[in-house]
């Protein structure tokens, strides 16, 4: 799978269950999301701008995409509102790794350029640097239908955090709506 | 990484934090334990016991573990205390997998032989088939006192739960007790 085809296999609206385990209060959180992920062609102007703010030639970028959620976390009961962009811009030497620009990291309010890298086993790593931060997720389909991650977070060198993510396709491509809100089921069962 | 080191790595006293998203009803359900892994020579007689309850060779086995857990999951409240027994018996023409026999499977009171392979990666996938399901799980160490492990159930050709667990070693080889407890700091963190 090349990352283009991540990012396809990926578009689409999902329901997000994220657990993140706090490792030195052994406590865990629950939130839960809709997430709409919509693919973005290189030469999107949403795309070519992100590029600019990176300092990054427009022309090297390969693909985009709009994420867009919606939800809640068990701890603050805040409703959890945004959108992203993210792009790719792979490495010269190496089409399945480079940088992942995106508007706004996760942890930080604040533009940040991480690192992916899609494995011959299909699975997408993203890696963030923030100052005082370093996070790696891994997201994978078990089926076109369930996508997962699981992140991890680093603070002042010790991991604080570990989260995992079961996302369910609520509809549109590729598969029907019925079956995936049903069972999960998969056209290759 | 071989299957071995993988299982040295694994011997100690861990935390271990499972939590299950159960995907049909969209709910996730916590459970702690704690968990003993100690390795076994391949020649010991509780492995030579396993294999011939299989009615594989004895002396094809490679590494054994004996595993027990003490733990509570939370919509039942009950105490799951239990102990099994892993043997690795690799395929003649590839070290990296084979089977694996365990004494017990997680999910079914009676013995169920699967797979493992040891990836490029370090991770270790285990697949096992039931009867009526079907599951595997990844295995990695996020550092070598962080293990993490990510399992999915499909029952009837549908996913029916995704289960993330975060083991932090309690102590003992190889990293020191008090930096295990304290952030998961790892010699390399």
């Amino acid at each position: 799978m090349t990352v283009e085809e991540f990012f396809e296999l990926s578009a689409g609206k999902w329901f997000s269950h994220r657990t993140s385990h706090h490792l030195a209060f052994k406590q865990a959180e629950d939130g839960k999301s809709e997430i709409n992920i919509e693919t973005l062609p290189a030469d999107h102007p949403e795309v070519i701008k992100l590029c600019q703010q990176y300092e990054v030639d427009p022309s090297t970028a390969t693909c985009g995409a709009r994420v867009t959620w919606n939800g809640t976390m068990e701890w603050d009961e805040e409703k959890h509102e945004g959108s992203t962009v993210l792009v790719t811009v792979p490495d010269q030497d190496s089409p399945d790794e480079g940088k992942l620009l995106r508007e706004m990291g996760y942890a930080e309010k604040a533009p940040v350029a991480g690192r992916y890298k899609i494995g011959t086993d299909g699975a997408l790593t993203l890696t963030t640097e923030y100052e005082t931060m370093w996070s790696e997720e891994r997201l994978w389909f078990a089926s076109p239908n369930l996508r997962m991650r699981v992140s991890v977070l680093k603070r002042f060198g010790g991991f604080s955090m570990a989260s995992f993510t079961s996302e369910i396709r609520m509809g549109g491509a590729p598969a029907k709506a019925a079956e995936a809100a049903n069972s999960v089921n998969t056209p290759s069962g």
